[in-house]
C-alpha cells in the first residue's frame, strides 16, 4: 500500500480520503486519511462512544487474552486503518458524539453542538480515538471513547431526541431503514394485507406499526408462543401466527389468505421460500434479514412461478430515523417490545 | 429416509412428489416420486434432450473419469432422487419434450404434441431416464434422453416456436425474465435513462431492447472496446459505455447522468456499489445476476445514503417467454448477438 497525498476536490463518498493505492469505496479501503481539518462538504463529530458490532465484539473477545487484550486490538486496529473495521468480520458499528465542525458545503443540516448517532458504519468512518479507550473496561461493545470522526457529504447522522433514552433512540435508528420502507411499499397497494414474519422483533413491531399507520390489515408471525403473547399484549398486528417460517408450507399455511406484502425481519437463513409462497400475485416481498441468500430468493420465485415483487431491504430512506422514533412515541406496544429488549 | 405413500390431493408446488421424512419444497427435496400416473393438475412431458447445468457438467467432467464415468453420474443421480440436481453444485439445467398428457386440472395450457422447454429447473422435476443415456457422448452438457418428466400445477412450461432455430429459442428462454422484469420497471417511470451493465450479453442485450420499446434512453455498458463495437453494430443503445463495472467510481464516471433504472446483467461479482451510485435518488437497479451478494446491496445502499429501490430479478413474470422471444424477432441486433454467442 502507497500512501498518497489527495489534494483534489472532495467526493460525497469519502473518495478523498481513501489512502489506498486501488482506487476503492471507503467501506473497502485498507486505510482512510484522517486529517482533523474538513474539506467543504464534510462534519467532524467529537466522539462520546463507539457502539461496536456485536458479532465483531465477539470475535474479538475469543481470539485476544482479556479486556486488556481486546481493548488493545481495537486501538491498533484504529490506529493503523484510520477505521473501526474488524478485519476478521468486515463489520463495525456505529458510533455517538456531538456536532464539533461543520464544513460551509456540508449538506447533512447538522448543527455545532447537536448530539448526534451515525447512521453509516463506523467500516466507512475516518476515526481517530485519543484517550486509550482509558474509560473502556473491555467487556462490553458499548465503549467510551474521546477522539474525533469525520463524515462525508453523503453520510447519514441523526439527532438523538431529549424526551427519549440513549439507549432505546439508539436501538430504533439501528433498525430505522425497515418501517420507513414498509410504509412507502405498503402505500402502493390499496388496503392491503402485510404479513411482517419476526413480528415481536425490533424491525418487526415498527414494520407492523408502519402497516398499519398505513391502513393495512396486519399479520405478525413469530416463531413461539411466548412471542406471541408479546405481540398481541402489543396490539400492532389484527393476527398472531404461530410458525416456522423456515419450513415453506407450513408457513404459508399458517398465514391463510396470502400477504399483498411480506416483510422479512427474522435474521435466520432459510426463510425465503416461505415467505415467497405467503405472497399472493402481484405482491411483494421486503427482505430485510441480513441473512438472506440473493439465490434462494431469485431461485425460490422462478421454481415456484411466483409473479412477486422481492425487494432488497435498503436501509436508507429519507427520513428513516425520526420516522422511526415517531412511531415508537406514537405506539406503545412498540415501546413495550423494545425496553423489554433492553432490559 | 423414510419413503412415505402419499395418498393425498396435489398441492400446485409439487409438494405430494417429495419423498422425504421431512416436509420441503421439491427443490429442496432428497428424492422425488417419479410415478408415471398423474395427479389431475400435472402434466408429462416425454424428454427429448436435457441441458444441464453448465457449472454442474464441468463439477461432474472434473470429479468423474471420462465421458462414460460422467454418463454413469448423471444416470446414477437421476436414479437416486428421481430429479438431475446435481449434490455438488445444487444445480440442474432446464430440458426439451414433447407433452405425453395433460391431467384434467393443469392450468399450464398445454396440449398433447406441443414441444415444449420447461423454464423451471431439473432441480423440482420429477425425472425418470429410460434408454441410459445411450445417446450421448457424455462430452457436453446437451443429452439426448428418452424418458419422462413431471410438470406441476405451478410449473412453467414454454412451447417452441417453429419459425426460430430450436437453441437460439432456448437460449432466450433461458434468459426471458430479465427483458419481462426490465420492461415492468422502466414502464413505471416516465421517459427514463436506462443503463444495462453487460449490455451485450445475452439477458443484457434483451433488456436494452425491452427497455428501448418501452420509450427509454438506453446506455450499454461493456467491460472491452470488442464487446463495444458489437453492441454498437447492434444499434440497441443510444449510448455505448466501456468500463469495469466491479470499479463503482470508474462505473459512476462512465456513465455520467445517472440512471434510473439500472439492470446488472453481468455474472461477476462486486458490481452492487458501482450500480448503486449509477442510480438517481428515486431510481431502481434490478439485479439479474446471480452472483449478487444481498449484504453487499444492502449495506452499499445504506452506507451510500442512496434512496434506491433495489430488485431481486425474479425470473418468472407471466408471458415472458412470448415476450423474449418477439423482441428477438423484432430486434436483428438482438438475433446477431445471439447468433454469435451460439456460433
Amino acid at each position: 500500500m502507497r500512501v498518497r497525498t489527495y489534494v483534489g476536490p472532495s467526493d460525497p463518498t469519502g473518495l478523498h480520503r481513501v489512502l489506498d493505492e486501488r482506487v476503492v469505496l471507503p467501506q473497502a479501503a485498507e486505510r482512510l486519511d484522517t486529517r482533523r481539518e474538513l474539506w467543504p462538504d464534510e462534519v467532524r463529530i467529537r466522539v462520546e462512544r463507539l457502539n461496536l458490532d456485536a458479532a465483531s465484539f465477539r470475535q474479538l473477545e475469543r481470539t485476544h487474552d482479556g479486556p486488556d487484550g481486546v481493548r488493545r486490538a481495537v486501538l491498533d486496529i484504529v490506529a493503523a486503518r484510520g477505521k473501526m473495521q474488524n478485519p476478521e468480520t468486515g463489520s463495525g458499528g456505529m458510533l455517538v458524539g456531538t456536532v464539533e465542525e461543520v464544513g460551509p458545503d456540508s449538506p447533512l443540516g447538522l448543527e455545532v453542538g447537536d448530539r448526534v448517532a451515525t447512521l453509516v458504519s463506523l467500516t466507512l468512518t475516518p476515526l481517530v480515538i485519543e484517550d486509550g479507550l482509558a474509560g473502556w473496561d473491555g467487556r462490553s461493545e458499548q465503549v467510551p471513547c474521546d477522539g474525533y470522526a469525520v463524515l462525508f457529504g453523503r453520510s447519514i447522522a441523526a439527532r438523538i431526541p431529549d424526551d427519549l433514552r440513549a439507549d432505546l433512540s439508539l436501538a430504533v435508528m439501528d433498525v430505522c431503514g425497515a418501517p420507513a420502507l414498509t410504509r412507502r411499499v405498503v402505500e402502493s397497494y390499496d388496503a392491503p394485507r402485510v404479513v411482517v414474519i419476526g413480528g415481536a422483533g425490533k424491525s418487526g413491531s415498527l414494520s407492523l406499526a408502519a402497516a398499519r399507520d398505513a391502513g393495512a390489515t396486519t399479520v405478525g408471525v413469530v416463531p413461539t408462543e411466548a412471542e406471541a403473547a408479546l405481540l398481541r399484549e402489543a396490539d400492532l398486528a389484527d393476527e398472531v401466527v404461530v410458525s416456522d417460517a423456515r419450513d415453506p408450507i407450513a408457513l404459508r399455511d399458517a398465514v391463510g389468505k396470502a400477504a399483498d406484502v411480506t416483510v422479512v425481519c427474522v435474521d435466520v437463513p432459510g426463510c425465503e421460500g416461505g415467505a415467497i409462497l405467503s405472497t399472493a400475485p402481484g405482491g411483494t416481498v421486503v427482505f430485510f434479514s441480513m441473512a438472506t441468500s440473493f439465490s434462494a430468493a431469485a431461485l425460490g420465485a422462478e421454481g415456484l412461478a411466483a409473479d412477486v415483487t422481492m425487494l432488497v431491504g435498503n436501509g436508507y430512506v429519507p427520513g428513516h430515523a425520526a420516522y422511526a422514533l415517531s412511531l415508537l412515541r406514537a405506539h406503545q406496544g412498540v415501546r413495550d417490545l423494545f425496553l423489554r429488549r433492553l432490559a
